[in-house]
């Protein structure tokens, strides 16, 4: 194994055992001697790869990022859909994704800049809204800045409230709900129409993603 | 001060200091020794009011309960509005209430019941939706159970959102963007051209309710 891997490996679990040791234990709990523990990797490698508790947290909330990546499609509406498809997908199947959301909804984490999570989400979807209204897919009062916020929020309650309930069993029905109260004031009918928020379409990208190389 | 009147207010002094603690310490870190502490009360007059921790937090979280009551209106879509309106304004105002809507977010609050605040909200929303939908205010595809799952997750997280980014400064606005982009999916449009969520049905609410004998 190259020496590049290598560090790309060791890297990867020391951010899966900090994403666990913040689920469990909540940002403000969390010790640097607990994800050393977890990890089972020296002080220098961690301090090679990450600077501080804040750093590392601040590295899993990113994890997600790869949620806004998604292929390109006609429509720029069905784009918002696919990274929300995309990202519930995630949530109910990847540690990542989970230690992420948690430390972004902890209002106790007074030490992390908790906002930017919710700041790089708006600003992709507002991105997409902005193209979605330059094509016409959007109704005419819509101010994309506003929508975007809109969209994020009520996203980050959902999911919140799926945990809460039911440890995200019903997250997917609860996200389709969503979609199907926001996006009639949102976007013009014909559009709305043809918009696929199916189980498939998710299935669809989570196979197109995989499949392509790293 | 008749001693009923006396007791009242131990146990009032006991829940704002346990409020205050839960939400600056979350709950998992949060001690009965820190709120005896904080209340300056001793341990028999905590133990008299309440059985443990968890019950104050539970206490705590029931004290948004308050909001639940709001003027009687024959539009019942204006009485789900009218109860999001006043909670915003307590969730501005009321340290209370912010320390209820921080244990129920709170992830890592593993003893405790979090999911019995959404369920309440859900069922005082629901409960309204399907009074709406009896007098013919809601669209008809509308399921109420449904529905009011999405008023309430979507609620959490905007206000979620707004304390992230600005200290619930822009919650306010926010709140209105949900409002304005939830409602056309859910009500008649005749219905939706006179109901008011505006600031000053914030006001007006809270004076009614404040005026009234407690």
């Amino acid at each position: 194994m190259a020496e590049q891997e290598r560090a790309v490996r060791t890297r990867r679990t020391i951010l899966l055992a900090a994403a666990k040791v913040f689920q469990e234990r909540g940002y403000k709990a969390a010790t640097i001697a607990e994800i050393l523990s977890e990890a089972a990797v020296t002080k220098g490698a961690l301090y090679f790869h990450f600077s501080s508790k804040e750093d590392l947290a601040q590295e899993v909330i990113s994890s997600q990022n790869q949620d806004f990546t998604v292929p390109d499609c006609p429509s720029k509406v069905q784009e918002v859909v696919d990274a929300v498809l995309l990202h519930t997908h995630h949530l109910r199947t990847d540690p990542m994704v989970r230690a992420a959301v948690r430390l972004a909804m902890d209002q106790l984490a007074d030490g992390l800049d908790r906002g930017a999570a919710f700041v790089r989400w708006n600003e992709i979807v507002q991105e997409r809204l902005e193209k979605a209204q330059a094509q016409g897919e959007l109704l005419p009062h819509i101010i994309p800045a506003e929508t975007a916020g809109v969209i994020v929020g009520t996203y980050a309650g959902i999911q919140s409230m799926s945990q809460a309930l039911s440890d995200y069993q019903d997250l997917t029905p609860r996200v389709n709900a969503l979609l199907r109260h926001l996006l009639p004031s949102i976007v013009i009918p014909s559009v709305l129409a043809s918009v696929d928020m199916s189980e498939n379409r998710t299935l669809k990208l989570h196979n197109q993603l995989t499949a392509q190389p790293a």
